[in-house]
């Protein structure tokens, strides 16, 4: 098959780009590198059944080129800054849902009908159903991310109803592991990079919070589109276990081998819109046979090893 | 209070504009007209607390202006237009989601924190529970139309959380009644007028629609705003009463003097991303006390009467 990845040189996008190649398939990466980076595609770069095209989503001929011969899209590209969205409302709209609709309809002008989605957990809002099945009551989003990203998943539907697409929709959890590029193990790493003896943590590290390992997010992902020919196909992906945010500190420290004196901000949130407790119910992809292979704590230790080792990532 | 309607010169955007005046509010519509009709507003006209301002929801300067000192925003301004969706399938996202992001952003520049909005029915898709609660199990799509609603829906969620705005969303049945402009009454009234003999339906006829009387719709939605005060408040707007679309027929053939030969397209849809059967649960407005006042027999009545008496409107 011959895959086109958007985001193909982000976190998620570089580790699928990997596997598919390691698996046989032609992979088309198209990647604006706003915030992907192309030291994820080396590895890929070796392969002759690799393309790499750089191109803005926005770029409509360029996307129609790209889309020629294609099997299926994994639509990756976005942006993933959950929390900065309030700082600029219409960024979220704009790349997690205006452009999912650009790549639909390129994908309909190239008569490319399967779409893989990488969704969110936290279009569940706060759910009153925990751990939170793919069928939860209606939920009520609480932040520009998760709206925008619950509109991609509207659109992807719609298309699959009106122009016989196949759509997979797949709800995450945070994903850890390498090429990891943002988020709280990131960000720690880095203030404890710059002064081990202490860390400032948004909200009172109470917060409960799931993760997913990125190679556990890829087999899974592949598990569904190799198993599920419904025409939409809607996925959680997380792992059995939560963590506190104060787990996780101790985990990365431990790693890191320092012993900061902590100090919170306090609140059970650590940021407007931030959800106190996204834990999703897993049964429907573990009934497909697929299972996570590392822990949460492994997650994150792989996660502090993969930063270690690539310093120049906290360095931008 | 003043209120801010977009879409004001539209089938329910005036009716409300008409109902608040009476109440003695102060009312600006904005409208493009795209849609909207000046007839609509000749009541309006007439009052000293009636201010009209002709514009598109694009014109981010002029809707500003019009913004200034308003308490309130219902925006009704949308595409409605949900059969040929798939024709132009960036419409719905434009007008509908993109419309609601620039009228938030508008009411955000001028400090206007509660905003009334008109969603869909259709959002809940092909439902699995009926009569569909607000809280029915998260749905899947089935039209660009719903999917934009739902978008708009999610924004709205996220500046009530993010902006502390106050949000009312309805999730409405299909509305009859006066200014009715388009739909299966306007569709029949049409055909018949110009070929009473015969009558082409779309589906098999037994498609099972539920329908509220426009001034119903208008008086549940006072009662929501004036009784409820959660950050967020989602209301199914309907009756308790459904009909087939043969029922449907029989009235209006009844009402018009006229007796057709029918025959049908065929199939439990009229249209690809037509719901089969939109049958709210109304039990958390009528917890309110609102209840609606006409059935939907008397509700088709009144719109076939209405537009004999408005014959322009089929003129066009």
């Amino acid at each position: 098959m011959h895959f086109l990845i958007t985001g193909g040189a982000g976190f998620i996008g570089s580790n699928m780009t990997d596997a598919l190649l390691k698996k046989g398939h032609k992979v088309t990466v198209y990647d604006g590198f706003i915030t992907g980076h192309r030291q994820y595609l080396e590895e890929a770069a070796k392969s002759p059944d690799f393309t790499l095209v750089e191109g803005m989503i926005e770029e409509e001929d360029k996307l129609d080129a790209a889309m020629k011969g294609v099997d299926f899209v994994f639509h990756f590209a976005a942006n993933a800054d959950v929390r900065r969205g309030l700082e600029h409302p219409l960024k979220d709209l704009e790349q997690n849902t205006n452009n999912t609709a650009r790549v639909l309809e390129a994908m309909r002008r190239n008569d490319v009908k399967r779409i893989g989605f990488s969704s969110t957990g936290s279009v569940y809002g706060e759910a009153e159903v925990i751990p939170t099945p793919e069928d939860a009551p209606f939920p009520v989003q609480t932040s520009l991310y998760a709206a925008s990203k619950l509109a991609g998943e509207g659109l992807i539907e719609a298309y699959c109803e009106g122009y016989d697409f196949q759509g997979y929709i797949f709800r995450f959890v945070s994903i850890l592991g390498e090429r990891y590029p943002h988020g709280h193990v990131y960000d720690f790493y880095k203030k404890l990079k710059a002064d081990p003896t202490s860390l400032y943590i948004l909200g009172d590290g109470h917060q409960k919070k799931s993760y997913l390992y990125v190679g556990d997010c890829i087999n899974a992902i592949l598990t569904v589109i190799n198993n599920c020919n419904e025409k939409v196909n809607i996925y959680n992906l997380g792992t059995d276990e939560y963590c506190e945010v104060n787990d996780s500190v101790g985990w990365i420290t431990k790693r890191m081998g320092v012993d900061p004196t902590l100090s919170y901000s306090g609140g059970n949130k650590g940021w407007i819109g931030d959800n106190p407790f996204i834990y999703l119910d897993t049964k429907k992809i573990r009934s497909l046979g697929w299972k996570p292979e590392y822990t949460i704590e492994e997650a994150v230790i792989k996660t502090v090893d993969y930063i270690s080792e690539n310093e120049w990532l906290i360095e931008e």
